[in-house]
Protein backbone atom coordinates (compact mmCIF):
# COMPACT_ATOMS: atom_id res chain seq x y z
CA UNK A 1 0.00 0.00 0.00
CA UNK A 2 1.30 3.46 -0.92
CA UNK A 3 1.83 5.59 2.57
CA UNK A 4 0.14 9.05 2.48
CA UNK A 5 1.55 12.46 3.09
CA UNK A 6 0.49 14.72 5.72
CA UNK A 7 -0.23 17.49 3.10
CA UNK A 8 -2.87 15.07 1.67
CA UNK A 9 -4.76 15.01 4.73
CA UNK A 10 -4.32 19.05 5.55
CA UNK A 11 -5.87 19.92 2.49
CA UNK A 12 -9.04 17.42 3.28
CA UNK A 13 -9.35 19.13 6.34
CA UNK A 14 -9.00 22.42 5.50
CA UNK A 15 -11.74 21.71 3.03
CA UNK A 16 -13.92 20.11 5.44
CA UNK A 17 -13.33 23.07 7.66
CA UNK A 18 -15.32 25.76 4.55
CA UNK A 19 -18.50 23.30 6.18
CA UNK A 20 -18.61 25.18 9.30
CA UNK A 21 -20.82 28.39 9.71
CA UNK A 22 -19.87 30.92 12.63
CA UNK A 23 -23.02 32.59 11.40
CA UNK A 24 -25.24 29.80 13.36
CA UNK A 25 -26.30 28.36 9.76
CA UNK A 26 -27.10 25.10 11.38
CA UNK A 27 -29.39 23.07 13.46
CA UNK A 28 -28.71 22.06 16.77
CA UNK A 29 -29.95 18.94 18.89
CA UNK A 30 -28.97 17.24 21.63
CA UNK A 31 -27.35 13.62 22.10
CA UNK A 32 -27.05 12.46 25.79
CA UNK A 33 -27.55 15.11 27.96
CA UNK A 34 -27.83 18.88 28.00
CA UNK A 35 -24.25 19.56 27.56
CA UNK A 36 -23.62 17.27 25.20
CA UNK A 37 -25.07 18.33 21.33
CA UNK A 38 -24.87 17.88 18.23
CA UNK A 39 -25.04 20.35 15.30
CA UNK A 40 -25.59 19.58 11.76
CA UNK A 41 -22.22 21.14 10.64
CA UNK A 42 -20.58 17.78 12.65
CA UNK A 43 -22.72 15.32 10.48
CA UNK A 44 -21.98 17.30 7.28
CA UNK A 45 -17.98 17.69 7.90
CA UNK A 46 -18.10 14.13 9.26
CA UNK A 47 -19.15 12.58 5.96
CA UNK A 48 -17.07 14.71 4.00
CA UNK A 49 -14.30 13.43 6.19
CA UNK A 50 -15.14 9.53 6.12
CA UNK A 51 -15.78 10.13 2.06
CA UNK A 52 -12.66 11.82 1.09
CA UNK A 53 -9.57 10.20 3.59
CA UNK A 54 -11.35 6.65 2.74
CA UNK A 55 -10.14 7.63 -0.93
CA UNK A 56 -6.85 8.27 0.03
CA UNK A 57 -6.10 5.73 2.27
CA UNK A 58 -9.17 2.40 0.19
CA UNK A 59 -8.78 -0.07 2.76
CA UNK A 60 -8.86 2.07 6.15
CA UNK A 61 -11.30 2.03 8.83
CA UNK A 62 -12.64 4.62 11.11
CA UNK A 63 -13.67 5.98 14.68
CA UNK A 64 -15.63 8.65 14.65
CA UNK A 65 -17.03 10.98 16.82
CA UNK A 66 -21.15 10.88 15.56
CA UNK A 67 -23.14 8.05 14.29
CA UNK A 68 -21.76 5.35 16.16
CA UNK A 69 -18.66 5.10 13.70
CA UNK A 70 -16.85 2.10 14.06
CA UNK A 71 -14.99 0.23 11.89
CA UNK A 72 -11.84 -0.85 13.56
CA UNK A 73 -10.39 -4.26 11.40
CA UNK A 74 -7.71 -2.51 9.74
CA UNK A 75 -4.27 -1.34 9.58
CA UNK A 76 -4.98 2.20 9.02
CA UNK A 77 -7.81 3.86 11.12
CA UNK A 78 -9.06 7.19 11.58
CA UNK A 79 -9.89 8.78 14.75
CA UNK A 80 -12.15 11.81 13.77
CA UNK A 81 -13.50 14.08 15.50
CA UNK A 82 -15.80 16.50 12.92
CA UNK A 83 -15.95 19.28 15.33
CA UNK A 84 -14.15 19.08 18.93
CA UNK A 85 -16.01 21.66 21.58
CA UNK A 86 -19.31 21.49 19.79
CA UNK A 87 -20.61 23.58 21.92
CA UNK A 88 -18.13 26.55 22.00
CA UNK A 89 -19.02 26.31 17.86
CA UNK A 90 -22.67 25.78 18.48
CA UNK A 91 -22.22 29.67 20.27
CA UNK A 92 -19.71 30.97 17.45
CA UNK A 93 -16.92 30.54 20.20
CA UNK A 94 -13.11 30.03 18.36
CA UNK A 95 -12.62 27.47 20.24
CA UNK A 96 -13.18 24.59 18.57
CA UNK A 97 -11.56 22.49 15.87
CA UNK A 98 -11.27 19.29 13.68
CA UNK A 99 -9.61 16.58 14.94
CA UNK A 100 -8.07 13.94 12.77
CA UNK A 101 -5.79 11.30 13.87
CA UNK A 102 -4.43 8.32 11.64
CA UNK A 103 -3.58 5.20 13.35
CA UNK A 104 -1.27 2.55 11.62
CA UNK A 105 -0.34 -0.90 13.16
CA UNK A 106 -2.09 0.11 16.09
CA UNK A 107 0.06 3.23 16.79
CA UNK A 108 -0.37 7.38 16.11
CA UNK A 109 1.05 7.74 12.97
CA UNK A 110 -0.32 11.52 11.92
CA UNK A 111 -2.36 13.98 13.47
CA UNK A 112 -4.10 17.16 12.26
CA UNK A 113 -5.87 19.42 14.11
CA UNK A 114 -7.29 22.75 12.52
CA UNK A 115 -8.92 25.56 14.33
CA UNK A 116 -10.37 27.85 11.39
CA UNK A 117 -11.79 30.66 13.85
CA UNK A 118 -8.18 30.74 16.02
CA UNK A 119 -6.46 30.52 12.83
CA UNK A 120 -4.15 27.60 14.28
CA UNK A 121 -3.09 24.00 12.06
CA UNK A 122 -1.40 22.41 14.63
CA UNK A 123 0.08 18.73 12.56
CA UNK A 124 2.34 16.01 13.25
CA UNK A 125 4.04 12.44 11.81
CA UNK A 126 5.55 10.27 14.27
CA UNK A 127 9.44 10.72 14.89
CA UNK A 128 9.13 14.05 12.82
CA UNK A 129 7.97 16.82 15.37
CA UNK A 130 5.03 18.82 16.27
CA UNK A 131 4.13 22.08 14.24
CA UNK A 132 1.49 24.70 14.40
CA UNK A 133 1.31 26.86 11.33
CA UNK A 134 4.59 24.94 9.71
CA UNK A 135 6.34 26.03 12.64
CA UNK A 136 8.50 23.85 14.88
CA UNK A 137 6.24 23.46 18.53
CA UNK A 138 7.44 22.42 21.76
CA UNK A 139 6.57 22.28 25.19
CA UNK A 140 7.52 24.56 28.06
CA UNK A 141 9.99 24.05 30.74
CA UNK A 142 8.24 25.35 33.75
CA UNK A 143 8.11 23.76 36.86
CA UNK A 144 4.65 22.48 38.21
CA UNK A 145 4.46 25.15 41.00
CA UNK A 146 4.31 27.67 37.75
CA UNK A 147 2.16 25.27 35.70
CA UNK A 148 -1.28 26.06 34.40
CA UNK A 149 -3.44 23.37 34.16
CA UNK A 150 -6.29 23.17 31.30
CA UNK A 151 -8.79 21.12 33.08
CA UNK A 152 -12.68 20.84 33.16
CA UNK A 153 -15.65 19.00 34.87
CA UNK A 154 -17.38 15.97 34.32
CA UNK A 155 -19.43 17.42 31.11
CA UNK A 156 -21.60 14.97 30.02
CA UNK A 157 -21.39 13.13 33.87
CA UNK A 158 -22.53 15.72 36.57
CA UNK A 159 -22.61 13.02 38.93
CA UNK A 160 -18.88 12.64 39.18
CA UNK A 161 -18.18 16.44 39.48
CA UNK A 162 -17.51 15.80 42.81
CA UNK A 163 -14.51 14.10 41.71
CA UNK A 164 -13.23 16.67 39.47
CA UNK A 165 -13.57 19.44 41.82
CA UNK A 166 -11.41 17.94 44.21
CA UNK A 167 -8.53 17.05 42.33
CA UNK A 168 -8.44 20.54 40.37
CA UNK A 169 -8.63 21.98 43.78
CA UNK A 170 -5.78 20.36 44.69
CA UNK A 171 -4.08 20.84 41.58
CA UNK A 172 -4.42 24.70 41.69
CA UNK A 173 -3.07 24.97 45.31
CA UNK A 174 -0.11 23.39 43.73
CA UNK A 175 0.40 24.91 40.60
CA UNK A 176 -0.33 28.30 39.19
CA UNK A 177 -4.18 28.60 37.84
CA UNK A 178 -6.50 26.89 35.83
CA UNK A 179 -7.65 27.27 32.56
CA UNK A 180 -10.64 25.89 30.05
CA UNK A 181 -11.62 26.69 26.84
CA UNK A 182 -14.30 23.74 26.20
CA UNK A 183 -12.06 21.80 23.51
CA UNK A 184 -9.63 19.12 24.49
CA UNK A 185 -8.19 18.72 21.34
CA UNK A 186 -7.02 22.72 21.33
CA UNK A 187 -5.90 22.81 25.38
CA UNK A 188 -3.55 19.66 24.11
CA UNK A 189 -2.21 21.87 21.20
CA UNK A 190 -1.67 24.76 23.75
CA UNK A 191 0.21 22.40 25.91
CA UNK A 192 1.89 21.25 23.12
CA UNK A 193 2.91 25.00 22.30
CA UNK A 194 4.14 25.74 25.38
CA UNK A 195 1.47 28.04 26.02
CA UNK A 196 0.04 25.68 29.52
CA UNK A 197 1.95 23.24 31.11
CA UNK A 198 -0.55 21.03 32.99
CA UNK A 199 -4.06 18.37 31.67
CA UNK A 200 -6.20 16.66 33.58
CA UNK A 201 -10.06 15.33 32.55
CA UNK A 202 -11.40 12.47 34.46
CA UNK A 203 -13.02 10.87 30.83
CA UNK A 204 -13.02 11.62 27.54
CA UNK A 205 -12.98 10.35 24.29
CA UNK A 206 -10.30 8.91 21.69
CA UNK A 207 -11.43 11.30 18.98
CA UNK A 208 -11.10 14.04 21.38
CA UNK A 209 -7.79 13.18 21.69
CA UNK A 210 -5.94 11.19 19.14
CA UNK A 211 -4.44 13.84 16.58
CA UNK A 212 -3.24 16.20 19.81
CA UNK A 213 -2.08 13.01 21.87
CA UNK A 214 0.81 12.68 18.58
CA UNK A 215 1.02 16.36 18.48
CA UNK A 216 1.60 16.71 22.20
CA UNK A 217 4.13 13.82 22.17
CA UNK A 218 6.20 15.21 18.78
CA UNK A 219 6.20 18.48 21.03
CA UNK A 220 8.09 16.93 23.54
CA UNK A 221 4.94 16.26 26.50
CA UNK A 222 4.20 13.26 28.01
CA UNK A 223 0.41 11.93 28.72
CA UNK A 224 -0.97 8.98 31.22
CA UNK A 225 -4.02 7.26 32.15
CA UNK A 226 -5.79 6.38 35.31
CA UNK A 227 -3.46 3.31 35.25
CA UNK A 228 -0.07 4.91 34.31
CA UNK A 229 -0.37 3.31 30.92
CA UNK A 230 -0.69 5.74 27.64
CA UNK A 231 -4.49 6.48 26.94
CA UNK A 232 -6.25 4.23 25.23
CA UNK A 233 -6.82 4.72 21.21
CA UNK A 234 -9.94 3.20 20.95
CA UNK A 235 -11.61 3.62 24.92
CA UNK A 236 -12.53 6.12 27.13
CA UNK A 237 -9.81 7.10 29.09
CA UNK A 238 -8.70 9.51 31.93
CA UNK A 239 -6.40 12.17 30.28
CA UNK A 240 -3.74 13.39 32.25
CA UNK A 241 -0.46 15.36 30.56
CA UNK A 242 2.21 17.62 31.53
CA UNK A 243 5.33 19.16 29.65
CA UNK A 244 7.61 16.63 31.45
CA UNK A 245 7.28 12.85 32.58
CA UNK A 246 7.99 13.84 36.26
CA UNK A 247 4.93 16.71 36.38
CA UNK A 248 2.57 13.97 34.54
CA UNK A 249 3.29 11.65 37.45
CA UNK A 250 2.74 14.43 39.76
CA UNK A 251 -0.84 14.37 38.62
CA UNK A 252 -1.47 11.12 38.69
CA UNK A 253 -0.57 10.27 42.18
CA UNK A 254 -2.57 14.03 42.97
CA UNK A 255 -5.78 12.28 40.84
CA UNK A 256 -4.83 9.14 42.76
CA UNK A 257 -5.37 11.01 46.46
CA UNK A 258 -9.03 11.27 45.25
CA UNK A 259 -10.08 8.73 43.14
CA UNK A 260 -9.30 5.42 44.21
CA UNK A 261 -11.57 4.02 41.22
CA UNK A 262 -12.68 5.33 38.17
CA UNK A 263 -16.71 5.92 38.28
CA UNK A 264 -16.86 4.19 34.55
CA UNK B 1 -15.33 71.28 29.43
CA UNK B 2 -15.24 69.91 25.78
CA UNK B 3 -16.24 66.37 25.61
CA UNK B 4 -13.95 63.69 24.62
CA UNK B 5 -15.36 61.32 22.27
CA UNK B 6 -14.73 57.58 21.65
CA UNK B 7 -13.22 57.54 18.53
CA UNK B 8 -10.34 59.94 20.55
CA UNK B 9 -9.86 56.78 22.82
CA UNK B 10 -9.74 53.95 20.20
CA UNK B 11 -7.22 55.70 18.43
CA UNK B 12 -4.95 56.26 21.97
CA UNK B 13 -5.98 52.85 22.75
CA UNK B 14 -4.93 51.31 19.71
CA UNK B 15 -1.86 53.21 19.53
CA UNK B 16 -0.79 52.10 23.04
CA UNK B 17 -1.32 48.20 21.88
CA UNK B 18 1.71 48.48 19.25
CA UNK B 19 3.71 48.41 22.56
CA UNK B 20 2.54 44.99 23.10
CA UNK B 21 5.27 42.10 21.97
CA UNK B 22 4.28 38.61 20.92
CA UNK B 23 7.48 37.50 20.60
CA UNK B 24 8.40 37.86 24.42
CA UNK B 25 10.61 40.95 23.85
CA UNK B 26 9.76 42.39 27.59
CA UNK B 27 11.19 41.84 31.35
CA UNK B 28 8.87 39.76 33.72
CA UNK B 29 9.10 40.79 37.34
CA UNK B 30 7.01 39.17 40.01
CA UNK B 31 4.53 41.56 42.66
CA UNK B 32 3.12 39.80 45.67
CA UNK B 33 2.86 36.46 44.90
CA UNK B 34 4.18 33.82 41.70
CA UNK B 35 0.72 33.99 40.13
CA UNK B 36 1.08 37.92 39.92
CA UNK B 37 3.31 39.19 37.34
CA UNK B 38 4.31 42.46 35.64
CA UNK B 39 6.22 42.86 32.84
CA UNK B 40 7.97 45.98 31.27
CA UNK B 41 5.42 46.14 28.52
CA UNK B 42 2.71 46.38 30.78
CA UNK B 43 4.79 49.90 32.40
CA UNK B 44 4.98 51.15 29.44
CA UNK B 45 1.90 51.04 28.07
CA UNK B 46 0.87 52.65 31.36
CA UNK B 47 2.59 55.35 30.58
CA UNK B 48 1.84 55.95 27.04
CA UNK B 49 -2.06 56.21 28.10
CA UNK B 50 -1.78 58.44 31.36
CA UNK B 51 0.48 60.70 29.18
CA UNK B 52 -1.87 60.46 26.02
CA UNK B 53 -5.45 60.37 27.78
CA UNK B 54 -4.21 62.94 30.12
CA UNK B 55 -3.77 65.37 27.32
CA UNK B 56 -7.25 64.47 25.74
CA UNK B 57 -8.74 65.79 29.23
CA UNK B 58 -6.62 67.84 30.79
CA UNK B 59 -7.86 67.75 34.43
CA UNK B 60 -8.66 63.98 34.35
CA UNK B 61 -7.15 61.84 37.19
CA UNK B 62 -6.63 58.57 37.16
CA UNK B 63 -6.81 54.76 38.90
CA UNK B 64 -4.07 52.02 37.30
CA UNK B 65 -2.89 48.81 37.89
CA UNK B 66 0.57 49.87 38.34
CA UNK B 67 2.86 51.91 40.35
CA UNK B 68 -0.21 52.65 42.46
CA UNK B 69 -1.40 55.36 40.51
CA UNK B 70 -4.48 57.23 42.08
CA UNK B 71 -5.58 60.37 41.76
CA UNK B 72 -9.22 60.89 41.68
CA UNK B 73 -10.27 64.25 42.70
CA UNK B 74 -11.42 64.94 39.63
CA UNK B 75 -14.85 65.12 37.32
CA UNK B 76 -13.63 62.71 34.75
CA UNK B 77 -10.99 59.79 36.11
CA UNK B 78 -9.48 57.25 33.90
CA UNK B 79 -9.72 53.90 35.37
CA UNK B 80 -7.16 51.97 33.49
CA UNK B 81 -5.24 48.53 33.06
CA UNK B 82 -2.67 48.67 30.80
CA UNK B 83 -2.95 44.67 30.06
CA UNK B 84 -5.65 42.81 32.07
CA UNK B 85 -4.61 38.79 31.58
CA UNK B 86 -0.55 39.84 32.41
CA UNK B 87 -0.19 35.88 33.02
CA UNK B 88 -1.41 34.99 29.55
CA UNK B 89 0.46 38.27 27.66
CA UNK B 90 3.82 36.78 29.64
CA UNK B 91 2.83 33.41 28.07
CA UNK B 92 1.83 34.96 24.11
CA UNK B 93 -1.56 33.79 24.46
CA UNK B 94 -4.28 35.70 22.83
CA UNK B 95 -6.13 36.10 25.76
CA UNK B 96 -4.76 39.87 27.02
CA UNK B 97 -6.11 42.93 26.37
CA UNK B 98 -6.32 47.05 27.15
CA UNK B 99 -8.93 48.26 29.51
CA UNK B 100 -9.55 51.73 29.71
CA UNK B 101 -12.79 53.37 31.56
CA UNK B 102 -13.52 56.63 31.80
CA UNK B 103 -15.44 58.06 34.95
CA UNK B 104 -17.61 61.46 34.59
CA UNK B 105 -19.29 62.39 37.79
CA UNK B 106 -18.62 58.94 39.34
CA UNK B 107 -20.33 56.82 36.83
CA UNK B 108 -18.87 55.12 33.87
CA UNK B 109 -19.42 56.98 30.52
CA UNK B 110 -17.14 55.42 28.25
CA UNK B 111 -15.32 52.51 27.89
CA UNK B 112 -13.28 50.11 25.44
CA UNK B 113 -11.17 46.98 25.96
CA UNK B 114 -9.18 46.38 23.26
CA UNK B 115 -7.60 42.64 22.32
CA UNK B 116 -5.04 42.65 19.69
CA UNK B 117 -4.52 39.13 19.79
CA UNK B 118 -7.68 38.40 19.20
CA UNK B 119 -8.89 40.99 16.54
CA UNK B 120 -11.61 42.53 19.07
CA UNK B 121 -12.35 45.81 19.59
CA UNK B 122 -15.35 46.05 22.51
CA UNK B 123 -16.67 49.62 22.70
CA UNK B 124 -19.33 51.41 25.02
CA UNK B 125 -20.82 54.86 25.60
CA UNK B 126 -23.33 55.39 28.26
CA UNK B 127 -26.82 54.93 27.26
CA UNK B 128 -25.43 53.90 23.32
CA UNK B 129 -25.49 50.89 23.18
CA UNK B 130 -22.09 48.14 22.93
CA UNK B 131 -19.76 46.88 20.02
CA UNK B 132 -17.63 44.38 18.91
CA UNK B 133 -15.54 45.71 15.95
CA UNK B 134 -17.79 48.45 15.22
CA UNK B 135 -21.40 46.03 15.31
CA UNK B 136 -23.65 45.74 18.12
CA UNK B 137 -23.31 43.21 20.60
CA UNK B 138 -26.40 41.80 23.29
CA UNK B 139 -25.96 39.36 25.63
CA UNK B 140 -28.03 35.45 25.50
CA UNK B 141 -31.47 34.85 26.44
CA UNK B 142 -29.95 31.26 27.54
CA UNK B 143 -31.69 30.33 30.96
CA UNK B 144 -29.14 29.59 34.00
CA UNK B 145 -29.23 25.62 32.84
CA UNK B 146 -28.07 26.00 29.86
CA UNK B 147 -25.67 28.78 30.90
CA UNK B 148 -21.32 28.71 30.29
CA UNK B 149 -19.80 30.42 33.49
CA UNK B 150 -16.67 32.12 33.31
CA UNK B 151 -15.00 32.00 36.68
CA UNK B 152 -11.63 31.63 38.65
CA UNK B 153 -10.06 30.80 41.43
CA UNK B 154 -8.90 33.49 44.22
CA UNK B 155 -5.72 33.81 41.95
CA UNK B 156 -3.75 35.92 44.38
CA UNK B 157 -5.00 34.71 47.19
CA UNK B 158 -5.01 30.96 47.29
CA UNK B 159 -5.97 30.99 51.29
CA UNK B 160 -9.73 31.62 49.57
CA UNK B 161 -9.55 28.83 47.40
CA UNK B 162 -11.71 27.07 49.50
CA UNK B 163 -14.59 29.53 49.13
CA UNK B 164 -14.43 29.92 45.28
CA UNK B 165 -14.40 25.77 44.85
CA UNK B 166 -17.33 25.29 46.33
CA UNK B 167 -19.57 27.64 44.95
CA UNK B 168 -18.07 27.12 41.75
CA UNK B 169 -19.32 23.41 42.29
CA UNK B 170 -22.54 24.62 42.98
CA UNK B 171 -22.94 26.78 40.03
CA UNK B 172 -21.66 24.17 37.84
CA UNK B 173 -24.15 21.48 38.86
CA UNK B 174 -26.71 24.20 38.06
CA UNK B 175 -25.34 25.36 34.91
CA UNK B 176 -24.08 24.00 31.50
CA UNK B 177 -20.27 24.31 32.03
CA UNK B 178 -17.79 26.13 32.91
CA UNK B 179 -14.89 28.18 31.19
CA UNK B 180 -11.44 30.63 31.94
CA UNK B 181 -9.49 32.43 29.82
CA UNK B 182 -7.54 34.35 32.62
CA UNK B 183 -8.54 37.69 31.71
CA UNK B 184 -11.78 39.79 33.12
CA UNK B 185 -11.92 41.97 31.18
CA UNK B 186 -12.50 39.49 27.70
CA UNK B 187 -14.55 37.42 29.78
CA UNK B 188 -17.28 40.32 30.55
CA UNK B 189 -17.21 41.34 27.31
CA UNK B 190 -17.91 38.03 26.05
CA UNK B 191 -20.95 37.99 28.09
CA UNK B 192 -21.78 41.04 26.60
CA UNK B 193 -21.57 39.24 23.28
CA UNK B 194 -23.68 36.57 24.28
CA UNK B 195 -20.64 33.44 24.47
CA UNK B 196 -21.40 33.18 27.87
CA UNK B 197 -24.28 33.80 30.15
CA UNK B 198 -22.56 33.83 33.92
CA UNK B 199 -19.75 34.89 35.92
CA UNK B 200 -18.41 34.64 39.14
CA UNK B 201 -15.24 35.84 40.63
CA UNK B 202 -14.32 36.49 44.58
CA UNK B 203 -12.57 39.57 44.36
CA UNK B 204 -11.19 41.64 41.14
CA UNK B 205 -10.02 45.01 41.05
CA UNK B 206 -11.70 48.44 39.34
CA UNK B 207 -9.56 48.27 36.74
CA UNK B 208 -10.34 44.91 35.64
CA UNK B 209 -13.50 45.41 34.94
CA UNK B 210 -14.47 49.07 34.99
CA UNK B 211 -14.47 49.49 31.28
CA UNK B 212 -16.37 45.57 30.25
CA UNK B 213 -18.61 46.40 33.00
CA UNK B 214 -20.17 49.73 31.19
CA UNK B 215 -20.15 47.55 27.84
CA UNK B 216 -22.00 44.50 29.59
CA UNK B 217 -24.02 47.20 30.69
CA UNK B 218 -24.83 48.71 27.75
CA UNK B 219 -25.20 45.15 25.50
CA UNK B 220 -28.07 44.29 28.47
CA UNK B 221 -26.29 41.87 31.63
CA UNK B 222 -26.56 42.59 34.88
CA UNK B 223 -23.64 42.95 37.60
CA UNK B 224 -23.66 43.65 41.24
CA UNK B 225 -21.33 42.81 43.72
CA UNK B 226 -21.67 40.75 47.33
CA UNK B 227 -23.59 43.15 49.00
CA UNK B 228 -25.96 43.02 46.39
CA UNK B 229 -25.24 47.01 44.47
CA UNK B 230 -23.29 47.44 41.91
CA UNK B 231 -19.38 46.52 42.21
CA UNK B 232 -17.66 49.63 43.86
CA UNK B 233 -15.73 51.54 40.94
CA UNK B 234 -12.52 52.49 43.55
CA UNK B 235 -12.06 49.64 45.60
CA UNK B 236 -11.70 45.54 45.22
CA UNK B 237 -15.25 43.55 44.46
CA UNK B 238 -16.81 40.34 44.70
CA UNK B 239 -18.18 40.61 40.79
CA UNK B 240 -21.19 38.45 39.82
CA UNK B 241 -22.79 39.19 36.54
CA UNK B 242 -24.85 37.49 33.76
CA UNK B 243 -27.53 38.03 30.47
CA UNK B 244 -30.51 38.62 33.35
CA UNK B 245 -30.82 40.00 36.45
CA UNK B 246 -32.42 36.61 37.53
CA UNK B 247 -29.31 34.97 36.58
CA UNK B 248 -27.22 37.22 38.56
CA UNK B 249 -29.55 37.08 41.80
CA UNK B 250 -29.80 33.38 41.60
CA UNK B 251 -25.89 33.86 41.14
CA UNK B 252 -25.75 35.85 44.35
CA UNK B 253 -28.08 33.52 46.54
CA UNK B 254 -25.45 30.55 45.53
CA UNK B 255 -22.40 32.54 46.32
CA UNK B 256 -23.92 33.69 49.68
CA UNK B 257 -24.24 29.74 50.86
CA UNK B 258 -20.96 29.50 50.70
CA UNK B 259 -19.97 32.94 52.28
CA UNK B 260 -21.05 33.81 54.76
CA UNK B 261 -18.59 37.18 55.27
CA UNK B 262 -16.10 38.48 53.05
CA UNK B 263 -12.81 36.96 54.04
CA UNK B 264 -11.15 40.95 52.93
Amino acid sequence: MEEIKIEQIIDVVREAATLMDRSGGFEIRNKSVLEDLVTSSDVAIQHFLTEKLGTLLPSSGFLCEEEDLQDLNHRYIWIIDPIDGTANYARGNENCCISVGLVKDKELFMGVVYSPWRGELYTAVRGEGAFCNGKPIHVSDRPFENGLLYTAMSTYHKEWSRYCSDVIFDLYNQSNDVRRTGSAAIELCLLASGYADLYFEIRIMPWDYAAASLILKEAGGAACSFDGDSPSLFRPSMYIAANTRQNCDRILQTVRRHIRQLPY
